[in-house]
């Protein structure tokens, strides 16, 4: 990741400090999961849709991985306090084409703390259909600020 | 759904025919599900970005339930000639949120013939964490054109 | 739940004390999960085939829901100090038929202290193959002692 | 497997053939996947549990794969016409522990034939916590006579 790309991490995270006096329960901001992955979430565009960063943690097992890039949207905020999410990670790999798609929905408790709860689906590229049966894992992650 | 919307499904559906001659395994175009619902995807645009519609089949069980946009992007066809691909549908429903996300591998047989292959997570918006663990369901999706 | 069924959930909870001072990381005893369900293990047989029961929480959701027997196996301990397993739990409810399988690991800390990873697949029995897409959702669960 | 497991499935098909005269939509007998995986399924008990074997298919891609048992039970056929069945395959594999659950429910057409529609977690046992979150696979079924 250049130096142009850690700017990037820069502004949004100053954008998501902003963001944040205004309301809760949003996916802007910096992120962490129950397994130590970050996540950093741009600010929502006039169609609540974000772009960002994952960065795998240390038992991701993927010597080689890297951060890598994320798009998402998140259901409007108008219809519900409680929003639901969803977002893709196209994960940064030499060799093999990995995607996660993550789904959940963001809670905020009396404190105002915010949790993401979601589930995700991890697919590498089978070689064939005959070899598509095993290309899917499956799991979930808790997101806390 | 409005005539603009119609007039824009008709121009999707046209361009697609297009690039449907010069390379294969694109997710762009009109596809049916095995359960019958069915799909229309617009051209990839300079980042393997798509948009579209879904329209459930009669099976979905949800009366209410209208033509729903997908937007969502395909991997980089340079790296794999039988790409996977990633795309969310926000359901229009009256009531509820819900979402779905897919994904999936796009694979071609000896004769041309594309199917996607993809598994899916549709969550409904829950009340609160405590009701999250019943929010998610989950199943597999065969698409041809 | 009887007095028959309470003597035998007695049974099994002394029989579990009994066991545990052998060795670590069986599944027999008493667990409560992360959204406050219990269930209580029977001791393994000779083939490691385990019965119990499964006590869901406040947030179930589902009033009428009774305690529901539970039936399994694990892995050989032999073969692995940290073994998987997988149990069935089939709902005792009045007018639908719900089943829950669970798939986990049992994982044990520095400290001796057990806890059990699982997912899981709840399905509801559909009318028709055309509403079957619809009868499973997915969840995770940790249980502690 | 040596011939008294053969003989053990010759007995079995032959308990099914008898079975199948009386009543539709039993798990007994034999099955084959839509990935070419075969099975076969023992009678049912007195509380509707059976055993058996699952072969895989050539595209398992597990070339030291046995065949491996399976154990389950299906829901009490006097609730349903169309029940719900769960069963687990423990991997006779010489190196590492896998294990499937599957969970699913049989339909019969107008015809008379029978289709298993299942959902099915695949689980590898994890070298640690840190590693769980690898560890499941996820896929669906279609079984037929």
């Amino acid at each position: 990741m250049g130096r142009s790309a850690f700017a990037l991490v820069l502004i949004l995270a100053l954008a998501v400090c902003v963001a944040h006096v205004e309301r809760k329960c949003l996916l802007s901001g910096s992120w962490r999961s129950d397994t130590s992955c970050r996540m950093v979430v741009s600010t929502l565009d006039k169609d609540n849709r974000f772009s960002g960063f994952y960065l795998p943690g240390p038992a991701a097992g993927y010597s080689e991985l890297l951060t890598s890039p994320l798009e998402g949207s998140q259901q409007d905020t108008g219809l519900v306090t409680q929003p639901t999410f969803s977002f893709t990670v196209n994960w940064q790999l030499r060799e093999t084409v990995r995607t996660t798609v993550f789904l959940g929905q963001c809670y905020v408790d009396t404190n105002g703390e915010e949790t993401l709860h979601a589930l995700w689906l991890l697919r590498e590229a089978a070689n064939s259909p005959a070899e598509d049966w095993k290309a899917t894992r499956i799991g979930t992650s808790i997101f806390t600020r």
